[in-house]
């Protein structure tokens, strides 16, 4: 068995705007096994290529080949620049293929934290792409060093390819399983062996996974939309606590875990997801659309248009202006095209970092009265110079509304959000808020009308149906890291009160 | 006086996604005079971002330092990754600079063919940007070989540089302007010499140009979008066939050309500029929305949606939703990540390309009557991919729309428009073109339609308001090279008619 | 604790010359402990720029700060281009430093092969530079991988790390030695811990390493020639079997393995070691020309000059020529400009290769007798190509000496030697040799004339003083992987007689 | 016809050591015309390879096709690199090509000032390749700007491109003489018309060219170094004031000048050529040689070894050590891995920059008493970090011998030597440069003893066989740009004296 790497690319440092008032998921991961000769790297590319929104800083894809030799390329960019040559099927052959696309960690955007990661066992080689956050990563971390492991990058996804290569068992696919019952927290993966593909969902379900078909192969990707780039047909969700094993016999489903029920991540709904994905049966974008309805009905308000914040209000925008009868508009415009974040020279003084990506369409907000609708409100920093360069423009009331419930609490299951500190409805109240961000009104969405959008009905809060955390504090899993950090006490379904909320 | 040039740049090749089936400007233009120490470079790079619609291949920008010497960096790629950098400021000094950003002409993506372009004068250096075609570019360039000039570039920018440089005039505005006495076309230019910045328009004002002041500084832009980034107050119009100077002095103007009447090119209204810009003081966006509610009266439908093509349909398409009382849906996701043309895996097969930028939305698309809007149609290949994803997608009827008219005659004055042959409307009857296309129904906007979505009433046959000859054959001005190619035939105002319309 | 990685480098491939008849060492290792603040890193690039003819293809450096961070670099490509930078003290801070600078082997030219490499260790982390091979690597591999040790290179230094990590020893010097306890071969071994450098040499002393000072900071080289780069005095030579610790305390002895006679490398003397270097405390530019002097001696020739095949023949041909009283003439002119294989055209047909390396001075051989001095021959087909040069250019006689004797054996040690097959002298006699490279004569130095011009009196044949299979076929350790592919046979002392020898 | 540009390379600055103690030519050139199809550019890469030594900042070809396309690539950084790739013959395809090697000139290391420079003529384009400077540079400069020339370089040979652009001859080899009748200084050209090549040397034959040929192919060259490398023969010099014009018809010799006697640079000798050339029909090494003799015999001096500063001493010193009777050693050891300028780490003090390129060889120089042999002595901070070196490493005595007179006056025709006021004999006494060099003697060749060497017997003072007025002060043309400057002197065969010197 060989093993060929190849990580050719100038390490260009990262350059795209940073945007601190953004939040980020981690990771796409996508998998196809059981191609024609030599075309799943380009089919997981792909599938990559539109799971690009769930990160844009690295990606890369490990191809098998002949069930005997592992071909890796990592890269710093997109997608299309990495993967989109010709020659895709040279470099990486194989019919099966993993592939990854992510944003920076903390870790650093080091080459050496892109995924797939890659690890030569006994049995012979696992690549693996990993999608969310362990909880209880340090503590494995210090456990795996103290017995001698060797880290490479500081990602946990290489803590599980340890904890696949020190199992005791003896067939991979039980090591697997083994390593999974070490980990906690939201995880979805795929990886490739020699001879199959395995994919697993968390016990909760919090990272999303879905499974398809294209022609005889099998494929695995967070999102739906991904299946459709490649052409597949959907066929379920990897359900919560799943693990699907493919190959040569087929798919078998496995339950290693204690039955829970299921609780996805709320924020794909609301931020993450493709709008044209499906998410939990549901569609995202008929799903945001019922957000910005039901934002309509919880505060009603005299205005003249809906503006959203592109691209990410729209839906909402949408659903908003048909629920009131006031037109959609497109008040702000977006630059799709990148840009570090210019010199600001003195003269061109105002607010100029969001006009380089959002840029006041005049006409339209000239003497109006404007509904403005944003997805979520995090630190608050993009609203404010939003809302100004809005009444910049002429617009004589902004009212600002978010899709989504005040963000009060951190998260631990791969969403890459600010301290709490920096979360700007933890902080203050409603009304410092409103004035704050200069708006004649502010508004969010109830947590119960976000369930009820979701086609969930209300929350049911002994039970909740989603995790949900960021809104409510209350954590799905323990938080063994974070714990230890607070001095052991326990966290499940706690809020946590680092910090007093003001007022 | 002394000339810097750095072209530093990793002069890779431009790996954007080649889309065939898409009209191209060649430029966008933008300068500053009278900025603050050592901020015009940074001031000019805003404006460019805020231009990089018009041009996403290479970027330029040349800087005035002290009256003495000129700073030129010229790069392949986007503003952005060129002049985001803090740096700016010490690369590109000086008070006075102007700047460019293009796509790629015919002479290829050379580096030697970006702008701005430099000569250094008997009288001092000049650098100039330029927007536009010379239809007698041929004509001068051999004029100007015969006489012992050696070109660097295939560009018609160098050969307005040449002709100044050859100018028997004394003073460099004499010169400027002798030099376009010379030449015919489109074209807005902006030159920056030790002590002035200059801007021209073509006689009959087919290249956009206007006016601005951030501060005591004065600003010249193809469009106000440009204005706005940099923080600058629209003016007003630079006039057809007018050139301003600006200096210590203040602002001159001077119209050294025959008084004719005003023909702007309606493509910018069309398709080329950002619907946040006023043209010929007119909202690009409302403009935009008015070809759609009129499309809308045009052609009345029985339908379930109103589906734009994104981005550029969208404005059209808000307006047909409201003047035809129809819910407007994104039924089709655009991605905004580039990439180049992905390997086409044999199994994932159908219209690949077009989903890698243009995704459908099942969820919305399914089971509806589907009116799909789109800014103009060229060669009809994007169409006729998007309404098979559309139909794949579960619509039951599609009908396609066209916010400007059949496209049937090739542009001689900076638009990159493929062959006549290859312009779909020019080669085949509406029902043909329907039938191509599968559609239900197929429509494009009158001609009139769009002169008065403009607000300038009816088109004036015979003296049309606008410049408008790829969907009429009248040329506005005569075609000296492409007459020269044809045989000597005088081609202003007449229909060109290499090809017999079939049908 | 903390480690930074910055592997910046344009991957770009390796582009020197493949000359596929020479020898090459995998391997130079210097380090510095308790440099002025910051320092440790520019004095171990002097040293490794010292030491680049035992490597160009990749270097690598790791510093220690604070005795808390670890900080590495690793680039392909020379010293001076990676580590010759004014910002070289701020990427890499610290008091004491690690370096490495190597060829290909046969793992590939990967960025992840290249050395210093780390481990993050409980006891803290440690860099580890490694000239040598290890002849029961593969053995120690295939038990650390069936114990769950994850590789990330192919390289033997890892497996070090490995075993280090693993060590159930609580004291980390105590777990390096427990380390070298299993490895076998030829190594010269220098690390960084968060307190302590650490160097060790194998029991033989097959591969080099000294000991010096530079002010109050300890220093440790493959050469005395970095010593005298860096500025360094030369203490002595690390033993052969000793650790020695350098820390706050100052420098402790260690002397883990049973006492064995040194038996350093022979070739260190031939070609790899650099003429101003002292090895074994012997001036090797005074050996070498000893080696000519006795080849005089030995053969002995009419002839009108010596020329020899620079750079490494010139010492001997010098030797030689005041030996001889022959004139010394530089009749082989070198380019030390790098390039590529060059494509050879059609025309410019003969001998081609050689000539983009030595260019024969016809000035000087035209009419002459010429004994040719090379420090050795390995395919023989360098000394093809340079003869037919060299009568060509109109030499009447040639005389081919070889200042060492043939080359009959593989080395399993760290010289990356070709295939026993492809060894000339392994697989023809003498007068075919002679016919084969088309000289008039040919010589190779006896191994006793080579053992006394080493100062150390004729080879003792039951105690050898010197590493010299290569000769002799006598290995001085047991080779445990190739014995493992030869079916176990315990091989040390032995000769491989894996091929007849013809004749 | 068609000329088609690729300066595809990453335009990285130029990185190897500055080293401001050391003469340079700006460049090599070297052409062939009638070479097997699509075999031109291979062929001019050997060349320049060959001619590597003459500039290593940049190179350049330009090839013809067909007679018809002109094909050119332009690199910064060594031929081996830019040209040495297997794809050259598609990248630059046809029979005939020119190439050009250069080191950086006061106008900067712009990758628009490497050479061959491309004109496309009425006639058709011309590609050229120049060797020296011109002396009324700035003089035809200031002429042709005035008439409307664009430059795009600083280049002189620009210049030239200028004049033959706008010569009013009809033919394209007359305008190309018509240009040299107005340039003055000293000059090597080659040059590629779609027809025809042309090679020209300055009327006083300054600048070094050769004719050769390749089975049926012509050859020029700088120098016979590349004729070899290339496995072309050597035909003759092309003379001084000759143009060679070689088409389907074959070799024409023109005269255009009026007939003087010819002075090449005697440089060439001391140091500029490769040991292996023939120039003026004169062996270099055994030129260098001589000089070293004349060198033992103008200065007899009691000492143990020649040392020469390696590698341009090498000649000289085995000339002296042969003449003297005193053992020739290798004292310094030259390293050829190119390095920026280190770091120098404080403790590591003295004379580190020289020793990064030279270090002593310790067992050679101890307790010696040295004659150290360089070419020429320029500034003298070379020479005292070296003298500093070879004592430190335990010389007794040290004697500094130049192989070349004194350096007095500056150079206009090509050579980049510093100020007068930097050149150490032009300001100092000779005990003056004894005491500041550290030596216990110095010595310079004599101007008759350099002549001599040559083979042209004592220097003619009334008709002087060679240029040189570094070491006179007699310049040998019109200097009109100098002259300029200083007042409208003439200078010819005055010395230069802008500085006094010293006692």
């Amino acid at each position: 068995m060989s093993h060929h790497i190849a990580d050719p690319v100038v390490h260009r440092e990262h350059w795209r705007e940073p945007d601190d008032d953004q939040l980020r998921l981690e990771c796409g991961v996508c998998g196809v096994w059981g191609a024609p000769e030599n075309e799943a790297s380009s089919i997981v590319a792909l599938g990559l290529h539109a799971l690009q929104h769930r990160g844009q800083e690295a990606c890369g894809i490990a191809s098998v080949h002949n069930s005997e030799s592992f071909f890796t390329e990592r890269h710093m960019g997109l997608v299309g620049e990495a993967f989109g040559n010709a020659d895709l099927t040279n470099r990486l052959p194989g019919c099966a293929a993993v592939g990854h696309t992510r944003y920076s960690t903390a870790g650093g955007s080091f080459l050496r934290n892109v995924q797939p990661m890659f690890a030569d066992l006994d049995q012979g080689g696992i690549a693996i792409a990993h999608n969310g956050n362990l909880t209880n990563f340090k503590h494995i971390h210090a456990q795996l060093v103290s017995e001698g492991a060797i880290f490479q990058s500081t990602s946990d996804s290489e803590a599980i390819l340890h904890l696949i290569a020190r199992s005791r068992k003896a067939k991979i696919v039980e090591r697997f399983i083994d390593a999974l019952g070490r980990i906690e927290g939201g995880f979805a993966l795929v990886a490739q062996t020699r001879f199959k593909m395995i994919g697993a969902r968390d016990p909760l379900g919090i990272r999303p996974l879905v499974l398809g078909k294209l022609g005889e192969a099998w494929v695995l990707a967070s999102e739906t939309c991904a299946l459709d780039t490649m052409g597949a047909t959907f066929i379920r969700d990897v359900e919560h606590g799943e693990v699907v094993v493919i190959d040569e016999e087929g798919l078998t489903s496995i339950k290693p875990f204690a039955a829970q029920a299921a609780r996805p991540c709320l924020f794909e709904y609301v931020y993450f997801a493709r709008p044209d994905s499906i998410v939990n049966g549901r569609s995202v974008y008929e799903v945001r659309k019922e957000m910005g309805r039901r934002l309509a009905q919880e505060f009603q308000i005299e205005a003249d248009i809906v503006v959203p914040v592109p691209d990410s209000g729209v839906p909402a925008a949408l659903g908003y202006a048909q629920a009131a009868g006031i037109p959609f508009e497109m008040g702000i415009i977006r630059s799709h095209y990148l840009g570090r974040t210019f010199i600001q020279p003195s003269q061109a003084s105002r607010q100029k970092g969001v006009r380089m990506k959002h840029s006041p369409n005049k006409a339209v907000l000239e003497g109006k009265r404007v509904v403005l609708i944003d997805d979520s409100i995090v630190r608050g920093t993009t609203s404010l110079k939003l809302v100004r360069a809005v009444r910049a423009a002429g617009a004589t009331e902004v009212h600002l509304r978010s899709a989504s419930p005040q963000i009060l609490y951190p998260d631990f299951y791969g969403i890459d959000m600010p301290e709490r500190s920096q979360l700007m409805a933890a902080t203050h109240s409603m009304e410092e808020m409103r004035a704050i961000l200069e708006v004649d009104s502010l508004g969010f969405l109830s947590i119960d009308g976000l369930y009820e959008a979701t086609g969930a009905g209300p929350r049911d809060n002994t039970a909740p149906q989603f995790t949900d955390h960021y809104f409510t504090g209350e954590y799905p899993t323990r938080l063994l890291d974070r714990e230890a950090e607070e001095g052991g006490r326990e966290m499940r379904g706690k809020k946590v009160s680092i910090l007093t909320v003001n007022a």
